[in-house]
């Protein structure tokens, strides 16, 4: 089992970035096993992540951030560093549709999603037995108008409790307060059921359905405080036709969802999205 | 070389319907070669394409309408019917953007198109030569904002002149007027660059490199008074990355555009579309 | 709840056929809620799929068949009618990857696949814990090279008892004998985990790894005596890139897997399959 | 407009490459516009490209190779550079499906594919008109059985004499002697019309028609000596049906090929692609 080191970066292009992070890694003996960039010449942007095989690493992790900070102030750049032996934890949030919740679940358990899942949340009692089945803890939080500002306190504290880094709505049907999303920024995955931005907001199949378009979309993006607004980190279509009735569209996209929402969630975890400018550049 | 005649209904569903046109058919000896039809339940409708061979037909094909009348006012269908071996005259409108044209005219050259392209008409001067490469008139009808009204009345006595049955709009830059599309109805096909109802309007691939979406799209639909907003016959995607800036989106694109417009007046064409609520049914 | 029959028909194409059809249906009432049909002009071949409400259909279900057999035996027709309030039964066949057995038991359970599931045969007892949690008989029967007789008559008798009209074999990892597919033509369906006809037999990841294919596929298909030969019911392919290793290829392809027979399972559940000529022809 | 150079290189992963070259750039003041690494852990590989601006470049190419070459033997490097303002001279072959070389001609004008196409080579006449209105030479060779080595001599005498970097066949439908690819390895880039590995040979379309596949594809690969098993740079499928007889499989195809073959052209004609164990690394 090999632990790596992930470096993910961004910063204004400059010449010499390179060489400055080659050789800082150089010098205490990382063997780079993955190393991808990607330069915005429009906006003058340096974004990578590189990954590198913590066995011959001489330099001591905890003494990472002080070692790189001097080349990280010396190109301004916004740096984040993790490891693969410290799991991220993930909650996730769902309501009555159960189709996400089955796939990530299955792909957890089968080795796919590298993390700890302590903790679902959902609205309704609807998903406590599968959740139980994988052995993981259920929380019944209610939500109606009345109640949100303490609902959400409620999930927060949970939240909390549970040190949780990556919180994944997987069809959950209640819009996050600006105040709950902005604690996650970047940090909150959703799975919009059309191919945004067609159709954001309620009822996207049945709007769908009603324009005739001979694609439908699932998008998984990151919250922010606009609906439906976030980074889109993926979005796949499946072809449909005039004989596909609404039902068939929402049977249909569920099949899109799981996948579109579980790439999202692989690729975060893999330490492989980088947002800027509202949008994200993915890393091979 | 056989010769087929092609039906299509548009009627509300009733039993006995199905059997009413097909002892019609059977009644005049019809080799039926191709049937498809669609029910609509949520609206009640019936639709269906149906097309035989004419050579043991033993309707003349001049007393159709009178035969069928009672059967259609019986059921009150929609219908037309066309026949093989009277090829559609088609009029392709384009500005700058050549590929498209270049794309329809091999297409037609190689029997793709089973059709009469008798003129094009542009606001430039720049596909000149290549209409002249494939032998088909070509005509430049300056546009601008003074003359709008002037230039329409110089490009509907052309397709009048020339019995033009429909119009393709491939990549041509100007609106053209409601007056003007009234008089075509579901016989103006256009070509927009991105996955409608998406980035409707101008400038698409901007606004999708903007808004970071995974995928750009092409639609071709029926121009109707809406602009962007007629009923969708193809939609075709294509995935891109971070690194496509919107040079790369467009040139990507335009494989697309390509596609997505040839499918769409090849079905036409074949008298495959049959348009209702807005939308289509793409008979198989 | 709405009861239908639906009617499969093929046989040499004639003039007529789709006249004696319909005035048969109109002459009970029928209120065809779906038709379509296909003619293969090469092979001179009609092959159809109605399905038509029973609420006020006239002619009771027992006694269809002596009433529909002079048309049948007029036109040579091979036919077959199901009832759609008497759903087909199930078995799974699994080893130890349990992707598509999850994926199967969830859309069961969402109502996706209209269908009983009395049983799951295994050669591993892996699954039993899932098979469990959706409360479905689970039994293990042990193959090896010295059983493989034995362990089918074990399997056959399950089959049997159970009054099994299809079974779906979802990555089960052994070669069933001629002797048992011989008894299920066209109600076995197998998952490929590649794009047939390219890797077919054993490892073909691992053998487009190598060859360094640009998609991955998958196929499920009826199971005829030559293996990975019989009747494709559908095909779906992933892009890859050289950064996918066989590791990635074998976690893509499980999400082809699940798609491409679920896929062919709701067909076949649907009466929407019908084999000619080692093919298949798919009625929407 | 940006002059670049753009370095290929492949050789074993060893600890201190990156900062090697990364320095190296470096130290002559290069602005590195694009860089793409790929590691194959399983081969011990290191792959790269690497791309920068000229402008501030204080090296001259000239004295490249030169300088270069110390680094390129302490990590064992097989590399090349290549300067866009030098383009490559490309030599397209074809017999009488033109709708490849339709496509290369437009692309090539639109200025999609940058590199000088002074030679066309047919054993037809077809497409001479269509070679003379882009201004194209167009020399018909004969190829027949008796005369395939002379043909050959002549074919290889214009290549020569033109300086051609890169061979397309462009559904050039004479199979090319062993002699005759030895002498262009990885320059010589061909279309074949199904998804490879399957339908290898002859008849493609009619195979995949026989064998009742779902979809179709197109492959484009480098040729070796082995017929249709070189290194894979391209494929994509398109979904077909039972409706679809061979000729809709040859019509849909040739969208494919287009598409297939221009991508892979376009790569290559970019320093895209690395060849390695018969397979390619494209590079984004």
């Amino acid at each position: 089992m090999t632990h790596t080191a992930t470096l993910l970066i961004s910063c204004p292009d400059r010449k010499g970035l390179s060489a400055a992070i080659a050789n800082f890694l150089y010098t205490y003996n990382a063997n780079i096993v993955h190393s991808d960039q990607h330069q915005d010449n429009a906006d003058n942007l340096f974004l990578m992540r590189i990954e590198w095989d913590l066995a011959d690493f001489t330099l001591d992790m905890n003494a990472f951030s002080a070692a790189f900070q001097p080349i990280a102030d010396r190109f301004q750049m916004t740096w984040k560093v993790s490891l693969s032996n410290r799991p991220q934890k993930v909650a996730i949030f769902v309501s009555k549709y159960d189709h996400c919740l089955v796939d990530l679940l299955h792909r957890h358990k089968s080795g796919e999603l590298k993390c700890e899942i302590p903790l679902i949340i959902s609205n309704h009692e609807d998903c406590r037995a599968l959740a139980e089945f994988y052995g993981i803890e259920y929380h019944v939080i209610s939500v109606n108008k009345d109640n949100k500002a303490e609902a959400e306190a409620a999930q927060m504290a949970l939240v909390i409790e549970k040190e949780i880094d990556l919180i994944v709505l997987a069809r959950y049907m209640q819009v996050l307060s600006h105040d709950f999303t902005a604690k996650f920024p970047q940090r909150i995955i959703n799975i919009h059921h059309s191919f945004l931005p067609a159709f954001d907001g309620a009822k996207p199949y049945h709007r769908a359905f009603a324009r005739g378009v001979k694609l439908i979309g699932a998008t998984s993006h990151y919250v922010t405080e606009v609906l439906d607004d976030g980074p889109i980190i993926e979005q796949d279509v499946n072809r449909i036709s005039h004989r596909d009735d609404v039902d068939a569209l929402i049977q249909q996209g569920r099949d899109l969802e799981r996948v579109v929402l579980s790439r999202a969630v692989r690729w975060h975890l893999q330490q492989r999205v980088l947002v800027y400018s509202n949008k994200t550049v993915i890393f091979d």
